[in-house]
């Protein structure tokens, strides 16, 4: 089964890839752009029908590679 | 308001990354992964107050800045 995991920086770590992004698109017409945060975004195929076990294992991988959890967070979707 | 956006490789576009990070689990006691899909999320904080008007300007960027629309496709949440 397809899991997805969401992995953002944690409020307050700074973004300069996102503020880049922002400053562009300010520059692009888009003036109302007040800030951008960029995360990443993971679709893992698993081979494990139970949901519950399935996504207790991809809890296990974001702690140990997928999350640098002193400054992001994940969320599994 | 604050708009989200994923912007994932197309199916059948090659992801290195994502094998690189496949391999790695699969090296790490996680043997029943069988694939592995990075893609980019942002959060976009835009000073417009019609959910409408935010996501079609967010879906202009997306064309114009976010994503490669030769290989990626983007999806507002």
């Amino acid at each position: 089964m397809k899991i997805k995991v969401k992995v953002t920086l944690k409020n307050g770590v700074l973004d300069p890839q996102g503020k880049a992004i922002q400053q562009t698109l300010n520059g692009m017409n888009f003036s109302n752009v007040e800030e951008v945060r960029q995360g990443k975004f993971f679709e893992i195929n698993i081979n494990e029908n139970d949901e519950t076990k399935a996504k207790s294992q991809v809890e296990d991988m974001c702690k140990k590679l997928l999350a640098n959890l002193v400054i992001e967070d994940y969320q599994i979707i």
